[in-house]
């Protein structure tokens, strides 16, 4: 195992206490851009987190009052109209990469939306697993407006799954903004936040996953993905086994020790 | 094919008449938890289900104003905290299967839910085909807050598909209480009902739909079960076939020749 | 590829301009029940819509206040009482064919739904892509009612997605009608309008996705269905490769320079 709570990168702000790590996109200027760079090194950290036992929550905070404009018109969308083929695979597998590695880490992962979230912006939101938004956040699956299909890093499959079928539909063939209101109403935000309180309340909804039973969350985490496309008995025995690992940890008989002295329990992760 | 209306478990309470059955777990001065006994005897009971030609629809009912506080801490949580590996998951399958049992016995299953229903209470209510509330129902995933993940009896597969992936993520991670207004908001719940109302509420439901075609209700199971993981072509093509075998039945028939006759059709279920 | 602006069915209304088709079914005095003449050329023509490129979107229109009632009990219901096994089943799957047609035809569907749309008239609304109605909609999936299974054409697998697994088990079990506003609330309907609005409010959406980038959504369309039952790493590897595919369009160099030159792009669906 790794720590990362030390980690520098260049292209987004990182910052890292009790187990939970933040990360920033960074050009408020510019409503922040991911560029090539920053989409790798994301990869890359996300891919690094799986190892890593000193950070156990992951979230996504704004910056300046915007989350992100997505991939930066002339940085990524100028070359990639001048890329062939290769290298156009390379930079899709590239970013697809990415929220696979943010599906695979074994950290929940919390987005607090403000302002603009758009394009790769909005995916980010999307493959976290909980979601804050301010009642200014417009979230939009614009692809469209530049041309594209709306199958970005896994929108088809992911979208539909968190707000239904019909309601992805209309977003991904129209690219428009879905309102803080809606978001909510439709199960994308978990809840709605006001502006100056956002960081704080996503800090304190991590600190206290983190405070749980952090094993148990990663395999949670593991399971959501896993059953995804499995059939029901499938995925019912899945869990009796990962559940069975459950119950061997430290932290089940913590729960129970506690319980029974009629305390709270303190989990250590094991 | 059985009879099953005339069922004396020792685990539960059970009642049947003109096609439906009741259960109550059975201990409502401790809100109704479960033991390795009543896991046992429900999945037997489920199971049986499959051949029983008397029952036609089951409700879980409420029990002196809770549904059900799930796996008891001292009578089940102890033990597992002292069980090895292979003790452990002869019990997760156990509990597993007795939601495969639910999801496979055939007949259409109401959950009617007032006070708590947590835990392994919670789960009864998710494998249920619909479920009515009281404004009073709090209904929690509790897992993480023993120290064991979400994946518990299928959670991670099918609480997705009824409230959406990032509302039951939020369940899953915290294990807080969703009250009875975000069930009815987010499809949980198919209504609520005022407690001295529910019972009676849940019986005419099922009394209505065990009045309907009740062969091609046990289809209408089988397709909502089989289809969770096909693909569209393969599902619409299941339909045909599954389709097909009800259009030779007589309450297909019967429904109409009421209709030419201008008359309420009466279904035999055959 | 072809052209199908000019098309005259026989069982059903068609009109096309300016790359949108719209379709009425054409009984009005009957609330526009399905035949199973009108089913099959229904069927050939989503299937010839393929291959046509004077084409892009297609909208389901209501006719006389109403959408479909569904298979007509005279002239459907009453044969298939008297079929054999091997004519109920070329029955169900070519009405399955009809959705599955739809599915994959490569263009957006959009409904239009005012007052009665049941049994098979609610299935072309589910297997739509995006969904109006007026407040006086009443859709409703009633198999059921004439002694038949949930399980028609799809709707056990798509109906759950739509609007998520509990409310699809109500109202495939019960046969009852969702109300208009249900159908917003659950996310069935995209949104409601006032019934002497709705067609210039389907056909102002139809256009404005018509004028995207229409091979783009052409892989929208085809990612929706395939990725339905993927794994999500295999639903992100097929994004990667759909939207590399996008990249090498005109439409993409076409929104870029329109960008760069800060003017509106002006698609051209190659």
């Amino acid at each position: 195992m790794t720590a990362m709570a030390g980690l520098e990168p260049q292209h987004f702000l990182w910052e890292a206490r009790d187990g939970v790590a933040t990360v920033r996109l960074n050009r408020p200027d510019r409503k922040n851009p991911l560029t090539f760079e920053s989409y790798a090194e994301l990869r890359d950290t996300f891919r690094a987190l799986v190892y890593a036992d000193d950070i156990d929550v992951v979230v996504f905070l704004p910056n300046g009052g915007n989350f992100s404009s997505g991939g930066d018109v002339h940085d990524i969308i100028g070359p990639l109209t001048r890329m062939d083929m290769k290298g156009l695979l390379a930079f899709t597998r590239m970013t697809g990469d990415f929220v696979k590695a943010m599906i695979h880490c074994g950290k929940p992962i919390i987005s607090a939306v403000d302002g603009v979230a758009v394009g790769a912006g909005a995916i980010i939101t999307m493959a976290s697993d909980i979601r804050l938004a301010t009642p200014q956040a417009k979230t939009a699956f614009l692809f469209t407006r530049v041309g594209l299909a709306g199958c970005d890093m896994g929108a088809c499959a992911i979208l539909p799954r968190i707000i239904g079928q019909g309601r992805a539909a209309e977003l991904l063939y129209t690219g428009r903004s879905m309102t803080a209101d809606e978001g909510e109403r439709w199960g994308y935000y978990n809840r709605l936040v006001p502006a100056d309180e956002i960081e704080a309340e996503a800090m304190t909804l991590a600190r206290s996953i983190a405070s749980g039973p952090t094993f148990a969350h990663g395999i949670t985490k593991t399971q959501l993905n896993q059953e995804w496309s499995m059939s029901l008995d499938q995925a019912i025995e899945a869990e009796a086994q990962a559940q069975a690992i459950c119950m061997q940890t430290g932290d089940f008989r913590r729960a129970y020790e506690a319980f029974v002295a009629k305390q709270k329990p303190v989990f250590a992760g094991d």
